[in-house]
């Protein structure tokens, strides 16, 4: 199946099932669905675990030893086979070198984030200054509301979702005890009617519309944690921002797994955490995005020498996270990409190429082997005549 | 040498020359007092990188076999031997049962920082609902400080070192600017006399005695990272309260490296990283406390649910830097203690167990082999008749 179709997967199914001339239950079409998927080589990145490893596995009902059936990568992802590989690399540099790691090898610990923010800005669709890879989800989320939730008399609401994340409720009820405010009526919350269990876009506009001139942040998740609908994330923003409110998401569960532009479409600010649908591993690094427009909001770093999202960016990165995002991230995109326009009519002798390892390894590699190019910033190699 | 000796080592170490009839620069002195020395055993327990290993190395001056000097603990801790052994267990959790792992295994990854606690907080002295393991020190601090520092018009200042280490100042500049404040008003800064490297205790007394009355926060360091000087900690934490102020400390280059007792001195607040002198490599989980008198605290989390500083628990414990933390947190002490009283009057047929490592395991092991004993929370055995 082409996974960039629009078309309904039932509708796919019977179609290539009467191709085969079988039923949509036949084996033979699963095979063959297996056999065409383009995306099948991925699964061979990751650690399946067997069946008789689950510890509720009942041996009398399955075979012990096929793999598992793993529907739970929005609760934990999978282990990419490379996340040993990249920790055994720095377990090793530690152990020849010890602090002379802050600063050299593939990951230099002391900028070691800033190895994967390249990775990450393409996959939400920002900019590389508008994201920061740090902390947890719930933390990031915090340090953003400190600077985007600013009450005032007139404005001092935030609206999220009724069934948002307990932790992104929590949150919020924080942040306006915080503020000194009354959680039930500065908590606006937004249900989907009666008898419906996603919420209809026209009601979210509606009580934007209605109620906009007394939110001073909207915080709404990408895709739902629990009904996993897909929030149209450019409408809403429009519709805050066009009320004067701040607009942020909790994209959780929608990094990783829909495409997204948060740059494109504006988004204020958002966060998500990367143990998920990009395999990090429990409690692995988390990120947060501030639109560059904000690149004066208030920060809690060195407030002089950093702006927008960088300005939160507040302890040494931890190194040991960073190895397994990385093998993560890598898993949902090229290991090389041409940026260069592939037109000849729309470049000259020069190709940039984007590689998704830290350049420097990939450059020392080329040099060593007397091939002579350049490099610049972590990722990008250029190659010109 | 006994470390725990108060005479000055140049003093011991004359003695030991004059004991052994030989100058204080002889190797044979050397040698001897390696002989003796106590804690060589730890040796044993950490990589010690080879002199040809290190990048600024020159090979024709030094033997590139031999261990390095490794003089650097205050920058990155070595790395213990036992972090590749947890780093494994727990990728083979992952890799073998997903997202079980959450609940299950040594380290159930959902509650991972809880097993840490007991160790930690008997390091620096503190009760274990006072300290939480969790995010980069620079982040602990700023949350600590969002519930600590409530300026007033009359009581808005800090107080802390002006060669406060420089992440401390950018935070305690943000938090004025967050609050609105003028910084050079009020960020108090107290430096050593003319002519002299570290402060006097009666001028940093003298100092609060004088404007303790408009000092909302006192920030200091528990042992300067600049000049290795070691704050008397309860004296400033006495005399900051009897003014009214609240009294915090950065414990960075004070845990793991000097004797504490935050509990019983009655400090407010503090906040520690790891990856010096307890080795759990770059950018390692940090840690923080509160005492127990300040249960009722504003802070970040589950508002309801949790008080004092497990409120400051935000997001899901990172199970991979709880791995490196827990090998370096069991070199600093030993294995197993027995907890009730030694004097066969002070107790009865019972002898409590801390071991250091999750206690589930150690009971498992003792289990199977037959030996009935009971367990409670993370790290407690009791053995009864
Ligand atoms: C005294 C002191 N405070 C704060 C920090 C900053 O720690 P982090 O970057 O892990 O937040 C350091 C780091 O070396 C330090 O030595
Ligand atoms: C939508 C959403 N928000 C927030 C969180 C909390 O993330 P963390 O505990 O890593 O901060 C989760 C965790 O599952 C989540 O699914």
């Amino acid at each position: 199946m082409d996974p960039s179709s629009t078309a309904l997967p039932a509708t796919l199914i019977e179609q290539a099932a009467s191709r085969l001339g079988c039923s949509p239950a036949d084996k033979k079409l699963a095979f063959h669905l297996d056999e065409e998927d383009k995306l099948k080589h991925l699964r061979e990145c990751f650690h399946i675990p067997k069946v008789k490893d689950l510890p509720p596995t009942d041996l009398t009902l399955v075979n012990g030893e096929e793999s598992c059936i793993y529907f739970v990568g929005n609760s934990l992802g999978l282990q990419p086979k490379k996340v040993k590989t990249y920790l055994d690399e720095e377990l090793d540099k530690w152990a020849r070198t010890g602090v002379h790691g802050h600063f050299n090898g593939q990951r230099p610990w002391a900028l070691a984030d800033e190895c994967l923010v390249d990775l990450m800005a393409e996959l939400v669709g920002a900019q590389r200054h508008e994201v920061a890879i740090m902390n947890g989800l719930t933390v990031n989320l915090h340090l953003l509301m400190l600077s985007f939730f600013k009450p005032t008399p007139r404005r001092y609401k935030i609206l999220l979702e009724a069934k948002a994340f307990p932790s992104d409720h929590y949150a919020v009820e924080s942040q306006l005890r915080f503020h000194g405010l009354d959680v039930e009526k500065s908590m606006l919350l937004i249900r989907p009617r009666e008898g419906e269990e996603t919420l209809r876009i026209e009601d979210i506009l509606a009580v934007i519309e209605e109620e906009g001139d007394s939110i001073a942040v909207i915080l709404f998740s990408g895709v739902q944690y629990y009904t996993g609908q897909l929030f149209d994330i450019p409408r809403i923003t429009k519709a805050g921002q066009k009320k004067g409110c701040f607009v942020g998401f909790d994209l959780a569960h929608a990094v990783g797994n829909v495409e997204l532009s948060l740059h494109d479409w504006g988004v204020d600010f958002a966060c998500w955490c990367t143990y998920k649908y990009l395999n990090s591993g429990a409690g692995g690094l988390a990120a947060a995005y501030i639109h560059e427009k904000h690149s004066q909001i208030i920060c809690f770093s060195e407030l002089q020498l950093s702006k927008g999202i960088n300005g939160f960016r507040l302890s040494n990165p931890p190194i040991l996270l960073v190895c397994s995002l990385q093998a993560g991230l890598e898993v949902k995109k090229p290991f090389v990409k041409i940026i260069t326009p592939p037109q000849i009519e729309e470049r000259g002798f020069q190709l940039t190429l984007t590689v998704s390892l830290p350049i420097k390894s990939v450059f020392e590699e080329l040099e060593k082997r007397g091939v002579a190019v350049s490099k610049s910033g972590f990722n990008f190699l250029f190659i010109t005549f």
